[in-house]
Order: structure tokens, then C-alpha cells, then sequence
């Protein structure tokens, strides 16, 4: 049996990507802009296999077996072989090609925590099986066809994923703009909100919104302006600039939700009490110190400067305590000193709101995209065996 | 002292204001369309008295004196005694016109309902004055100055406020499109939601929309098209088409909101949570059998046919029950036959919230707009009597 190890980031946009002009080629209707997160705080890890032995493709997440038969999955795996198959050239890779894939997926973050997943998960999906198959070039394209923000977690720093103009597709690419290192001072707190309702997947929902939202087409018209803008911001390190097109994006992106019928609403009460501290705290500043940006769920995504964190996090632990007096909100990842917040508890107007938030995750812009972390050869391995030895060598990472 | 009082309706938009082109005049970006309430069930009452021993004007809202400073007040004021003054004849009039003027006013419901009552307030207090000045013409544009959506509280049934080209806003007023009669099978409930939160003002909200939603623009291309329908659906009586448009309104204007920076969020969990209800039984019946509108605030108005009452206050009183195992949600206003859900229940995804609705006003739309009560003539009385006397002839009523 050989068998590949790969890890891939999380990444969060601020440009939103919200409808697809290709559904099966996931294409875009409008160019979308992410910073790749630290794998420390969030990452996926996938190992793929290839064996004689194996009967059929399987598939397992966070080591529950799930349907291969995913239209997405399929996507990845046919278009992988047709790679491989292309540029064949009589090697091993021949005989891997008539080989059956197991896969084994697994994040080191809560998939309950509602965090967007599947970018990390799909980028690191179709890394592993190139690296696998031995296929060259374009992995953001391929990426791309098993989940469209996939193929930005291909790189590290600031990714734009470029909507393209071709009908194939060949186009409709991620590229970095900025590498991490570019802006090492910049902050993410993830704030993980308790409420986890179900929520309208973002494959469908954009549908939805394509298909009925009367706005969408205006933010369309907006968004090129907002990305020349957005890499502007990056470019000259203008945080200001940085943190107001990214609110102004993630609130016109929930405007097209709720004007989409039946109107979508993924952001909660709690949501919405963090972009009001938010904009107080800016306020009281001055100056735009934070800015926050939702997904296609309730929890929040915080950006802002180093110097900042403390201060913000001491804000959002007094305005969203623990019910348990004794327990501080828990922050995962960075360490982050603690601040007095005085100055500002006295002039906002805003009430505490225990056990709204489940726990602050404390990451940063980092240069690690997905990765390649080790290749095995493991003589006659069986179907069963497989995913066991796959976790065993996961947990050893 | 002479005295005259009047009592006004309240109206629920179906197609929303939104925006201003003049901030004076009271001008929209576009039109809008409401339907008119029963007064039974809200309704303001307005007593506006002159006297020579009056040294100054005043107002009393629900029995607190105000400041009548408000550019409002003084807007209507001013063009009530400009319109006194140009059709004067040398009788009474002449001599009221030196007078001050004392005005109290009175809402049958609890402000802290937060139920849009300046439509109804103001739309009393230019009908008031107006007879007690013996102005006569186009009440509705007056009213318009006090507050824009209090032109629409003129007319009873269905009202079109068209926002007209000129100017001077001699062509920004409100005329019926169909009398009450003409559909009397709507019926309306105001699903009064418990956590009313201090809100932006809708003067101040739709200020800043109009300076900053990029979406607004589009709203207000759509909104023509919108209002042709909503009037086709009115003149044909099709609830379903009547329905959609007037969720979709509200949905649009809410998404504005939110595109609005800093962003304004009106709805609550419990207004989403009204929301889903509405689509899921809607969904269930296969059929739109309820339309939910949200104006500057969480509480619902949900639009629906006399056959549904009963069937759809049960459903709301289960998914909303009182915490009190011993009293149902009250319903004020016309009253509700008790009805099964069980056939509702077992089918819905959704949780159980106690407490989240306070109580439901049950009404219908009505042919009385704003109406002259009573009017009288008292000899001599003070500025401090006045207010009793008139809070006692409203007692009266």
C-alpha cells in the first residue's frame, strides 16, 4: 500500500464568494479574496492510500466512513486520474491508476464549532492525491471543483481567487497577492458562537440567492472595485482601509441572504451584539482598530493588529463571561496577555451576555499552505486495516 | 378655549419607505403602499385646543409634556397656520390665528410596544388642527411633513403613497387604491415579540442607508415594478401574489439595513424565528396562506385570510408559548376560535420559545381613517387645566 500525508489551512474571506455562474465547474459569479489561517490553531489532515487490495474508493472524516459517491469527491477523484492518465508514462503510476483510493480526513478543530471546513478539507484532499498520482501543475484548479474556497487554502497569506472568463474553467484560479510575511502584525479571533443552529448549506444557499435575490446582481457590479480596493489596503498595510471593506463586504454579503427568498439569516442575536462592541470599540477609538466578518454561520472572525489583541480579547471576556464565576472565556491557539477594559465597559452601552460564545481561537496570517508531510510504502495492507494505520500515522504528526 | 379632537389609524406598509431625497419636505426615494388598521385596536387620539390665555404653544404625548420644538411639530404647525393665514376671511380664524395652541395626545396601545405610532400621531395632529383652523384641502401632504408615513393614515383600505416628482412636494401624497370593503376576508396580527431593545431611529436609519447602502440604489429601481403588482394583487384579491411581495419587501428592506454602515438590524431571533414559521407552514400548505412584514423593529405583522386565523394563532401560541403552564399567549382585538396543530407540529424542525412574544393584536384592515370626534368650546381656562380637561373629554370618549 503507498500511502500520502498532506495538511491544509483554513482560510477566511474578506471578499466574499457567494454564487456560481458553473455549478459543475464551480465557477463564480464574482472574484473572491481570503487570509490563509495558522495550521496550528486550524488545519485539515488527510492521508490517501492506494493499494491492489483495495475493492472500491471510501472515504473517512474525522473517522466516521462517509458516501464516496459526493458529486464533489467524484469531481476530485475523476479529474485527478484524468491528470495522471494524461501524462502517464508507463511508470508506477500506471498500476496506481487501475487502484481503488481510500481516504482518511480528519481537522483539528470541532467540526461542530461550525468553522468552514471544507475549503481545508477539499485543498488538502486533491494535494495529497497529485501528490499521490504524481500530478503536476494547477492544484487550485482541481481544488476548486471539490469546493470553490478550496482552491484559496492552496496558498499561504493573502489568496485571490480570480472568477476567470473562460467557460473551462482553466481560468477561474487562486494566486497570492501577498505572502504572510508581508504583514506579520495582523490578528484573527475566531469568536465561536454556542448557539450551532443548522443552517442552510452554502451550496445551496447561494443558489437560492442566484436564483431570487434582486440585489445580487448590484453586488456583482461592486465587488471588482472592492477587490482592487481590498489589494490596495494589503499592499500598503492600510488597516483602516483593510477592516472597513471587509465589514462593509461581510454585511452586504448577509443583505443578499436575507434578500434571498426564503430569505437566509445566519447570523444571530450573539452575531450581531459582536459587530455592535465592534463598532463601539472603533468608535471609541477613533479609529477602525477591529473588524469582523461572518460566514455562512453566526460565529464571528475578528482581524486586527497585534498590538490590539489584548485589549479586544479583555472586551469580549467581560461582555461574553461564562456563567461559572470562576472560569474566564477560553482562549485556543496564541497566548494573549490580559488588559484592563475600564475605559470602555463605562462609555458603551451594552448589556453581558453569558455563555454566548463557546471560546475565542487566537491565530494569525501564516506562510504554510497546504503541505506535504510524509509518503509510505506499507507492504499488503487490507481494507479494514487501512484507515486504523492511517489515523495511527495522523496521531504520530 | 376651543377644542377639537380626532383619533387617526395606524398603517402597516406592504411596500416599504426607505429613504428620503429631501430631508425637509419629507420627500422619498420611492413610493410605498400600507394597508390601514382598525382603530378598535390602535388607533391615536389627538385633542388640539386654542385659547386666548394660552402664552405659549405646548404638547402633551400620553400625558407627558414634550418639547414642541421638534422640527416636526413645528413643520406642521407652521404650514397648518401659513394655510390658516392664506385663506383667512376676517371671521374667527383671524383671532385663533394669534393663538397658541395646546395638543395632547393619546395612543390606545402601549408605546413600548414599539408600534410605528407616529404615522397615526401625527397623522391626528395635522386632521386636528386642521379642523380646528378650518383649513380644508390636501390633508395628506401636511401629515407627510410631520412624518412621512403619517400621509398614509389619512385614508382608510389600501394606500399608495406615490412619491411624486415635484419639487415642492405638492405631488408627494397619499391616495386610496382600494376601499377596506373591497377585501374584507384580510385579517392582521402583530405578534408584539418581548425584547424591545432600543432601536435606530428610521429617521436616523434611513439617513445613513441613503449615504451609505450601495444596494439602495437597486431597491429603488425594483420598487416601481413592485408597486404595479402589489397593486394588481390588491384589485384582483390574489393573497398569494399579495403575500410574496410584501415578505420579499420586507426581506429587501431589512437587507438594506444591513447594508447600511455601520449596519442596522431591526429583526430579532424572534423575528427570524416568525419568519421560518411563516415559510414552514406556508411550505406545508403548499400554499402562501401568511405574509410577514418587519418594520424599524422586531415585532411581526403577518397578512393572512379570516379561514386561517384560528389555525395560524395556534400554531403561534405553541411555538410561543407563556412559561406559565397556566395561561395561554394573550390575543387582544377581534377574537380567535381555539384550532388543532397537531398536523403542523409533528412536521416542523423548530424549537419551543416561551416568553419570546409578549401578545398578539388581532385586527383588520377598516374604512375609517382619520376622523373628527368632537369639538367644543369652553369658556375661559388655563394653560394648566387645559391638559386635565382635555385628558378628561378623551376619558370621555
Amino acid at each position: 500500500m503507498r500511502s500520502v500525508t498532506c495538511t491544509a489551512p483554513v482560510n477566511i474571506a474578506v471578499i466574499k464568494y457567494w454564487g456560481k455562474r458553473d455549478e459543475t465547474l464551480i465557477l463564480p459569479i464574482n472574484s473572491s479574496l481570503s487570509v490563509t489561517l495558522g495550521q496550528n490553531e486550524l488545519r485539515a489532515k488527510t492521508t490517501v492510500a492506494t493499494s491492489k487490495s483495495f475493492k472500491e474508493d471510501k472515504i473517512w472524516l474525522n473517522g466516521k466512513e462517509q458516501s464516496v459517491e459526493s458529486p464533489r469527491i467524484q469531481n476530485v477523484l475523476k479529474e485527478i486520474r484524468h491528470r495522471t492518465r494524461k501524462r502517464s508514462t508507463g511508470d508506477v503510476r500506471d498500476e496506481t491508476l487501475n487502484m481503488k483510493v481510500h481516504i482518511c480526513s480528519e481537522n483539528n478543530f470541532p467540526t461542530a464549532a461550525g468553522l468552514a471546513s471544507s475549503a481545508a478539507g477539499y485543498a488538502c484532499l486533491v494535494y495529497s492525491l497529485a501528490k499521490l498520482f504524481g500530478v503536476k501543475g494547477e492544484i487550485s484548479e482541481v481544488a476548486r471543483q471539490g469546493s470553490g474556497s478550496a482552491c484559496r487554502s492552496v496558498y499561504g497569506g493573502f489568496v485571490l481567487w480570480d472568477m476567470g472568463k473562460d467557460e473551462s474553467g482553466k481560468d477561474s484560479l487562486a494566486k497570492q497577492v501577498a505572502p504572510a510575511d508581508h504583514w506579520p502584525q495582523l490578528r484573527i479571533l475566531i469568536l465561536v458562537v454556542s448557539d450551532q443552529k443548522k443552517h442552510t448549506s452554502s451550496t445551496e444557499g447561494m443558489q437560492t440567492s442566484v436564483k431570487t435575490s434582486e440585489l445580487l446582481q448590484k453586488r456583482v457590479d461592486v465587488v471588482p472595485q472592492r477587490v482592487e480596493d481590498m489589494v490596495d489596503a494589503i499592499d500598503n498595510k492600510d488597516f483602516q482601509k483593510f477592516a472597513e471593506i471587509t465589514m462593509k463586504e461581510s454585511n452586504q454579503f448577509h443583505a443578499v441572504c436575507l434578500d434571498t427568498y426564503p430569505p437566509i439569516s445566519y447570523m444571530t442575536d450573539t452575531s450581531r451584539q459582536i459587530v455592535r462592541l465592534v463598532h463601539a470599540f472603533n468608535k471609541q477609538c477613533t479609529n477602525t482598530k477591529v473588524a469582523y466578518t461572518f460566514d455562512a454561520g453566526p460565529n464571528a472572525c475578528l482581524y486586527l493588529l497585534e498590538e490590539d489583541v489584548a485589549r479586544v480579547v479583555s472586551l469580549i471576556k467581560y461582555y461574553f463571561p461564562t456563567s461559572d464565576n470562576n472560569t474566564d472565556l477560553e482562549v485556543r491557539g496564541l497566548s494573549v496577555e490580559s488588559s484592563s477594559v475600564e475605559e470602555h465597559i463605562n462609555n458603551f452601552d451594552m448589556p453581558q451576555t453569558p455563555d454566548a460564545i463557546k471560546y475565542i481561537i487566537h491565530t494569525q496570517v501564516r506562510p504554510d499552505a497546504v503541505k506535504y508531510v510524509i509518503h509510505t510504502e506499507v507492504p499488503g495492507s487490507s481494507v479494514h486495516t487501512v484507515p486504523m494505520k492511517i489515523r495511527v500515522r495522523i496521531d504520530l504528526q
